[in-house]
């Protein structure tokens, strides 16, 4: 069976301390990835930890993206979920590395769903 | 450098429709999950969608809880992003499989926020 999604797990390092600090641009970003990805934007809620990082995440029609940010090491780790062929995840990645200003992207996809024979064949017969 | 959090990536198989397909029910046996792992809770979001389907996100302190579920298959994709030594994701995931009242757990853990020496280096002279 075909996968029903795509997850990308990045490890964005080398980020610029103000952004990664900023609720607002963070979240700014991360929906402006979301959409620049061709995603459908549903629900998003982001929250700032004190002295600081930003923590949210953008609900879209195809699954999410996620980020968790350490402004102090300009480290965000973000991950973004596809499902359907519309949307590629590596797209929102890049466009997040380059709009954080980032030095250095390491990332992985995994595929989401891919279901044994013996659930859809119970599925079907629901 | 020890790593900043852990993610987990369940694919949870052989659940339940009425569960799945049940936002309220969804978001509920999201949030417990984050508390039964001792997680605090921050902010959630959850989106249900026509004809089946929700998908949504818990909020913590020590990262996040996402979820997107497929009803008709009995599936649902979860991950559990945890940092510090508080909370264990696989705690989480292991209430989250009993509440669905699956069949089957297949996860993975991967380790997020190892950081290369050149970038803490750069973070402490900053």
């Amino acid at each position: 069976m075909k996968p029903l999604g795509r997850h990308v797990l990045a490890e964005i390092y080398g980020c610029k301390f103000d952004i990664l600090n900023d609720i607002k641009k963070v979240e700014k970003i991360m929906v402006d990835a979301a959409l620049e990805a061709g995603a459908e934007v549903r629900e998003y809620v982001f929250h700032k930890f004190s002295p600081q990082g930003v923590s949210g995440v953008v609900v879209i029609s195809e699954s999410h993206l996620a980020i968790h940010t350490w402004p102090e090491l300009g480290y965000a780790a973000v991950d973004v979920f596809t499902c359907g062929e519309k949307v590629n995840p590596w797209d929102a990645c890049n466009y997040l590395t380059e709009k954080f200003g980032a030095e250095h992207l390491t990332a992985k996809e995994t595929k989401r769903g891919i279901l044994p024979e013996i659930f859809t064949r119970e599925a079907v017969n629901l």
